[in-house]
């Protein structure tokens, strides 16, 4: 079923500059060090799947805590995450499936927080040169530091748990559905759109790459086994391959 | 033969700000505009070529020209570019032969030049997150601007014109060549290290991606048609994938 998928579990510690420590948050709240030095513990998982059939969605979740030790002895914590869906072609009822369960999952905790981190998706997974989000969104935010430490805990809580029912659904609807070369190609198309969001824009990709003695692996574990590129390829108006586009360039809200 | 090539000319002009002006220098000269602005010319000619039979290399090349007039009149000027060589497996003959040809372009005009552009193409096209570089290299130089204009014209002029002799003999030699299924899967996971240097590190890619309204299509044209990215894939010591990756790792002098 499944072409190429991973799942990544990283628990890290030790000292960071004032530099990096102000690049991991991504809203830059200052941080006090001591003699020029932070102490920092990191944890979070994340797995990308790259199903083989055209008609299952790509998905990918992280969610990850960070603490860092001031100067004077206090702790600065955040919560961060996501799950989105990157479809090959649109299917409107796996779009709202996959947006609903997530819905769902933070409505129980605050009627604010999916239209604002499903707004921050799409916004997060925006290849600008291509005028395109890299898929149909989901959920994504960063820097979560209230209302508690114990609250957005169990809100990250409900979101990871959420990451099952919302995408195994879709792939157990699709995984057998027939497809020709043509879609396969047009799949083939879509993951080097993938590449090129991963390489350019992804700041735990860019920041992973910049790293040194980082787990060049792990880091470019999300990249599909294989993806491609053609000059000038447009597909044509009203198609399937069109529609997507279209969703692509102008986000939708599935859930109201 | 060619899976995927292209030639790119490009010809532009317009009015640069001091910021982007200096992003065009890689060296950064002191530039003095007149209310901020910058009038500017440049033009170049670029290739990319991607064959199919994994026993012919992949070749690159790019040569330019910059003009930036200052508030005072006076004009800067500078060449640029570079021709190297991408092969999915090393052949020292090719190597050499692509080096040497090179080499006597460069020597018409000053002995010290390949030395100097051999090392600079080298460190250039370096994969930091990989330890490697793209290719076996060739020649590479930025931001030439003496003796004069017209002594580093002529030897533009020497570098585009051994394009052809560079790389068409090894291309008639290998593209008959037979192959096997493992030698095209080799192939596809170096031109996914190809689509991680132009996509993460390429300067004129980079540059291209953030210019707003730049040709997408034109930036792009020099990825491969496909590329794959396998989890830990590491060749067997002593086989010969191995052997062009100690090459990529450890550049290597072909002629003296």
């Amino acid at each position: 079923v499944f072409e190429k998928a991973g799942v990544n579990v990283s628990v890290v510690f030790g000292l960071l500059s004032e530099e990096a420590a102000r690049q991991m948050r991504s809203r830059g709240k200052s941080l006090k060090a001591k003699d020029g030095k932070l102490p920092f513990c990191a944890m979070g998982v994340s797995s990308v799947i790259h199903p083989k059939n055209p008609h299952v969605p790509t998905m990918h979740f992280n969610y990850r805590y960070f603490e860092i030790e001031e100067a004077d002895g206090t702790k600065q914590w955040w919560f961060g995450g996501g799950t989105d869906l990157t479809p090959t072609y649109l299917n409107e009822e796996d779009a709202v499936h996959f947006h609903k369960t997530l819905k769902e999952a933070c409505d129980k905790h605050d009627l604010k927080l999916y239209p604002k981190y499903k707004k921050w998706c799409d916004d997060y997974f925006y290849i600008k040169h291509r005028g395109e989000r890299r898929g149909i969104g989901g959920i994504f935010f960063d820097d979560v530091d209230s209302p508690s430490k114990e609250e957005v805990f169990q809100f990250v809580k409900s979101c990871a748990k959420a990451v099952v029912p919302c995408y195994i659904p879709i792939v157990k609807r699709h995984c057998h559905d027939s497809f020709t070369p043509e879609e396969k190609l047009w799949q083939q198309l879509r993951r080097g759109r993938y590449v090129e969001f991963n390489l350019v824009y992804d700041r735990g990709t860019k920041f992973g790459l910049l790293t040194p003695g980082s787990r060049i692996e792990s880091i470019l574990m999300s990249l599909p086994l294989t993806a491609r590129w053609e000059y000038m390829h447009t597909p044509p108006e009203s198609s399937k391959e069109a529609e997507i586009l279209e969703v692509l360039r102008n986000p939708k809200d599935w859930v109201h």
